[in-house]
C-alpha cells in the first residue's frame, strides 16, 4: 500500500525505473528543465542591465537567482539516476541557445515579455508532461514551478509601460506571436534528436501514453494558454 | 547595561545615529555595499558567459546569486534610517560601473582574478570600517562577509590554470596590480565626493577616528593584504 502512494522515495519509483527507456527519458527531461533554468539566469541576467531603474534591475537580477536556486536539486537527482548532471545537461544547450540567440530582446519591454512568455509556456509543458512521470520525478518538475512574485511584477510593469504608451501594444503582442513560433520550432526539433523523451510521451511501463492525436491536442492547449496569457496583459492583437 | 552591548536594536545605536552626519555616512557605506553587491552580480553574471564548462558557469552564476542576497537586508536597513535605498544606491552607480567599464576581463582567466581581488579588497575594507560604526550596522556590515566557498573555487582553478599553462602567471600578476590601481583610483574618488564618508573616518560623536597618518596607515595594510593574497595564487611576481 505505502509504494502505491507514490511518497516513499525509491519505492514505486524503482518499478518505472526498471524500464531504461523511461530512466533515459527523465534523465533527458531533468536535464532540459535544467539548463533550462541555467540558460533562464543568463537571459535574465542580461535583461537587468536594459532595467530602466536599479530597483527594476535588482528585481529582474532576483529572478535570475530564483530560476538558478532551482538548478542545485535538479542536479541531485540526475547524479542520484547515475548521470553527470553537467555533461546531461549539456545536451540541451544548442536548443536553448538557439532559442535565446534568435529572440535576443532589442529593448526592456521585449525582454519583460520574453520572460513572461517564456515562464509561462515552460510551466505549462511542465504541468503537461507531469502526467506521465513517477510521483518523485513529478514532484521534484513541480517544485520548479513555484512562481515568487516574477509573473506579478512583470504583468504590472508591462500594463504600466502600455498604459503609459499605447504604441507599444502592437509591437508587443507580434513580438509574443514570434516567441511562441521560435519556443515550438526549438521544442520539435529537440524532440526529434530525443528518442527516449518522444517515447515517454508515447507511452511506457506501467505509464500511459499519448497518440497522435492526443500530442497534437497537447500542442493545441500549449498555443491556447498562451494565448489566454498574452491577453492577460492586453496583447491580444 | 543592556544598551552597552550593542546588541539591543535601536538601542546604542540611537545615541550614534542622533548625530545627522553620523546616519549620512552610515547611509552612504551600505548604500555603497549595496550597490557593489548588485555590480558584484552583474559583473559575475557576465564573467559566466566566459566560463569553459557548464559546471563552471554554474558555480560563477552561483556566486552572483550569494553576492545578489546580500542587497535585501541592506535595503531594509536604509529603509529604517529613513533613507530611500535604491536612491541612495544610486549615487554609487558611476564610481563602481567606472571600475568595472575599466577591468573588463578578456577572458575567464581574468574575470575569476578580478572576483577574487574585488571581494578580497572589499572585505577587507569593510573589516578596517566596521570599527567606526556602531553594533547593528558592524553586525550587518561583517555578515556580507560570508564567504560560501567563492574564494576556495577561485584559487582552486586559477592555481590549476597555471599548472596547466605557466605563462598565465606573468599576465594575471599584471592584471592584479592593474586591478588594485584602479580600485584605489575609484576609492579616492568617491570619498572625495562624500564629505560624510570621509568624516566617519575622521570620527564623530562618541566614535575613535583616524588622522592622515592613521588613514595612511591603512591604505599600507589594504595594499599589504592585496599582495598577500596574490601570493596566495602564485602571482606574487
Amino acid at each position: 500500500m505505502t509504494a502505491s502512494t507514490g511518497s516513499t522515495p525509491g519505492a514505486d519509483t524503482s518499478v518505472a525505473f526498471s524500464d531504461p527507456t523511461y530512466r533515459e527519458a527523465v534523465i533527458d527531461l531533468l536535464a532540459a528543465v535544467g539548463y533550462g533554468e541555467i540558460s533562464a539566469f543568463e537571459r535574465l541576467a542580461e535583461d537587468a542591465k536594459l532595467a530602466p531603474t536599479l530597483e527594476d534591475k535588482h528585481a529582474l537580477a532576483s529572478f535570475a537567482s530564483q530560476q538558478l536556486a532551482k538548478v542545485e536539486p535538479i542536479c541531485a537527482r540526475l547524479t542520484s539516476l547515475g548521470a553527470e548532471s553537467f555533461v546531461a545537461m549539456e545536451g540541451f544547450r544548442e536548443g536553448f541557445d538557439a532559442f535565446h540567440a534568435h529572440t535576443a530582446p532589442s529593448d526592456w519591454w521585449e525582454g519583460l515579455v520574453k520572460a513572461y512568455v517564456g515562464d509561462g509556456l515552460a510551466n505549462d509543458f511542465y504541468r503537461e508532461i507531469a502526467a506521465f512521470l513517477d510521483a518523485d520525478t513529478r514532484d521534484l518538475v513541480l517544485t520548479t514551478l513555484d512562481d515568487t512574485g516574477h509573473t506579478a511584477f512583470v504583468v504590472d510593469r508591462i500594463k504600466a509601460g502600455i498604459a503609459a504608451d499605447p504604441r507599444l501594444a502592437g509591437r508587443l503582442a507580434l513580438w509574443g506571436r514570434r516567441l511562441m513560433g521560435e519556443a515550438l520550432t526549438q521544442a520539435q526539433r529537440v524532440a526529434a534528436d530525443r528518442d527516449a523523451l518522444s517515447a515517454l510521451l508515447a507511452g511506457g511501463v506501467d505509464m500511459p501514453g499519448l497518440d497522435l492525436a492526443a500530442i497534437g491536442r497537447m500542442f493545441t492547449r500549449l498555443t491556447e494558454r498562451h494565448a489566454e496569457r498574452m491577453a492577460e496583459i492586453g496583447l491580444d492583437h
